[in-house]
């Protein structure tokens, strides 16, 4: 299998931890650039019709978009460590904080760089950074709410390591990298514990 | 089981064309009227920390939001007839295809709609409305992209009809009602000839 990535980008990031966390070996890495537009060419568009990454190529040829489906597809070839769920209804509760991790903190991240970092003004056209900079609010707004939950629950699903906490980190660290953010000077020091416990895994280093 | 839904809000509406599809009886409605802000009292937020319709109140008093995983839930309770995939491999791709329509269909509608529409400002504020118009602008790109495939496939997702044509019927439904939007009327005729024979399911009524 191949996985079509681009660098710094959190999303390929995301599946990137993923097959760390598994210890999956021997899925090759294919660089797209999309800082270099290469993500636009009709190349790779006969991959990936929406132009993102990542996207996973099979090894009869066909081509798995979608950052989550990715994982869902990982997750059945290699069940152990689990990390979305044993039981249908594990697997709800944990699909349930994942998406909230997606919308509300990692889409509210990407909008809020998208909208008004300059470096993403080729990706993001037009820019609008009133509304980016609005975004901004509503991240703050959901890492408090974050911040608490963590006061009661060693990670983001509950009582063990999950696809969710991967969410949560990878946006966490495009917020550090491209928002300045950071948990512990805003007085969110759960959330900053939380980020650095994870911050320590090997996973974290890919 | 409870649901908590709230009258003409798209994504409450996609869990309940789900369960009518399974023709699942016995899941009490209760009412939430978005438009009052009772989603946003402190007795729902309770429910839903994040304040958003749907949430499913299992039998044991948990609450399950998230509309996919809600929809994941109850595929596990009652597998027939099968909507999010049959084996893993089913499971991923039918998943990317959800998400596509979730992300670039329904999410470019929505952000439309709630920055655009007078009667959802009191939903988003500050509303910027020249992101609403931009987000308009994607809505048709990937409308015209969906009625090409549309031409090749019976159904959003392959052969069969999916979760992934329920997120992208009441994406279209909701842009018909807030966004005037006929793919006929934009020369989309496979698009809205999907949507006509989707329109026409029982559980499309509901
Ligand atoms: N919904 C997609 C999102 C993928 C995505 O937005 N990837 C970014 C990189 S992190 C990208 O390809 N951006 C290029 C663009 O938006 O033009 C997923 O879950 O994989
Ligand atoms: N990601 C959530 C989205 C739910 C959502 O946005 N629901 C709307 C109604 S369609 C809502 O509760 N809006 C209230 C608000 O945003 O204040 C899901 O999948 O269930």
């Amino acid at each position: 299998m191949k996985l079509y990535i681009s660098p710094r980008a959190p999303n390929p990031r995301r599946v990137q931890m993923f097959i760390a966390e598994k210890g999956i070996a021997g899925i090759a890495e294919v660089v797209v650039e999309i800082g270099k537009d290469e993500h636009r060419s009709s190349d790779f568009r006969a991959k990936s019709p929406l132009a993102k990454v990542p996207v996973l190529e099979l090894d009869d040829g066909r081509m798995l978009g979608e950052t989550r489906a990715i994982c869902s597809y990982l997750e059945g070839l290699y069940p152990e460590p689990n990390l979305m769920g044993e039981t249908f209804e594990e697997r709800a509760f944990i699909e349930m904080t994942d998406r909230r991790m997606e919308f509300y903190l990692f889409g509210s991240i990407a909008n809020c760089i998208r909208h008004t970092h300059p470096g993403l003004a080729p990706l993001e056209q037009p820019q609008f950074a009133d509304f980016g900079r609005s975004q901004g609010e509503k991240v703050r707004e959901v890492a408090r709410w974050l911040d608490e939950e963590l006061s009661r629950l060693p990670f983001v699903a509950g009582e063990r390591f999950t696809i969710a906490d991967i969410t949560a980190f990878c946006a966490i660290e495009f917020a550090r990298g491209l928002m300045k953010f950071r948990p512990g000077h805003e007085g969110l020091a759960n959330l900053q514990n939380w980020r650095d416990r994870i911050a320590e895994r090997a996973s974290a280093r890919v």
